[in-house]
């Protein structure tokens, strides 16, 4: 097997393509990872995304400093990942995040159906959570590509 | 949409059949999420793996505050997910380690190859990196199931 590093565009190539990855934040050096769906906009180098207020909301208004996880594992011997450490900034209703609220809505148009997630109502909750749209602006993107050795 | 809070036992049962998660580690507040391969122990409620002494490696050594995701997605409706919040701790050579040692290696005899991308050459490396063996004790472990509604 022979791992490759990714060039920054075949970087921004699996972000383009992926829609689901994982978002790692920390609070007072632990660290915290759950998955997430998101959309990337290759124009401003940011991911978009949405989710229901908790843990992981509330660690990333504390602490905006976040690292991106997205994979393609196919087997052991031949994946792609990509790592992108990042910060979270959040679309308030301000008149200065309107441009970039528009953004975000309308890549929810294109993809409609794929933030539902984050709204998914848990069983056993009286009333579900309220919610943030928020973008992960990316500033550094590396990339490993293994492919099985003929 | 619905969405389950999992039993610590449904927890242990994707961890015991899964080889293949997020590693996620934090050096001064900023996380850093790497995919890995794992071979889960019940008895011990730990992961054991294996890695090339790099980056990971020594954030873990300096902060062990780990935390661990593993997701079995369908699609954006139907998909599956465990976080674990563990410890890292590395299976030195000193005689105290003899027993964590022997039970790795005898998780990485059923499982000959699975830990091998941890030791892929990159190109352009000039010499391998060394190794090292390690497991995370997990202490609290919470999942999460989406269904979609009929």
């Amino acid at each position: 097997m022979v791992i490759h590093e990714l060039t920054l565009a075949q970087c921004r190539d699996v972000l383009g393509s992926s829609s689901h990855g994982r978002l790692g934040c920390a609070r007072a050096d632990q660290p915290y990872v759950v998955p997430f769906f998101f959309q990337y906009d290759s124009t401003g180098d940011c991911l978009y995304s949405f989710s229901a207020i908790g843990q992981k909301i509330d660690w990333m208004r504390d602490n905006p400093m976040v690292c991106v996880e997205v994979d393609e594992v196919i087997d052991q011997f031949n994946w792609t990942s990509v790592v992108a450490f990042g910060r979270y900034e959040e679309m308030g209703d301000s008149p200065q995040d309107e441009g970039a609220r528009r953004r975000a809505h309308s890549f929810f148009q294109h993809r409609s159906a794929w933030w539902l997630p984050a709204l998914g109502k848990a069983t056993g909750r009286e009333e579900p959570h309220a919610s943030v749209v928020y973008r992960i602006a990316l500033h550094k993107l590396t990339g490993r590509r293994a492919i099985q050795a003929k």
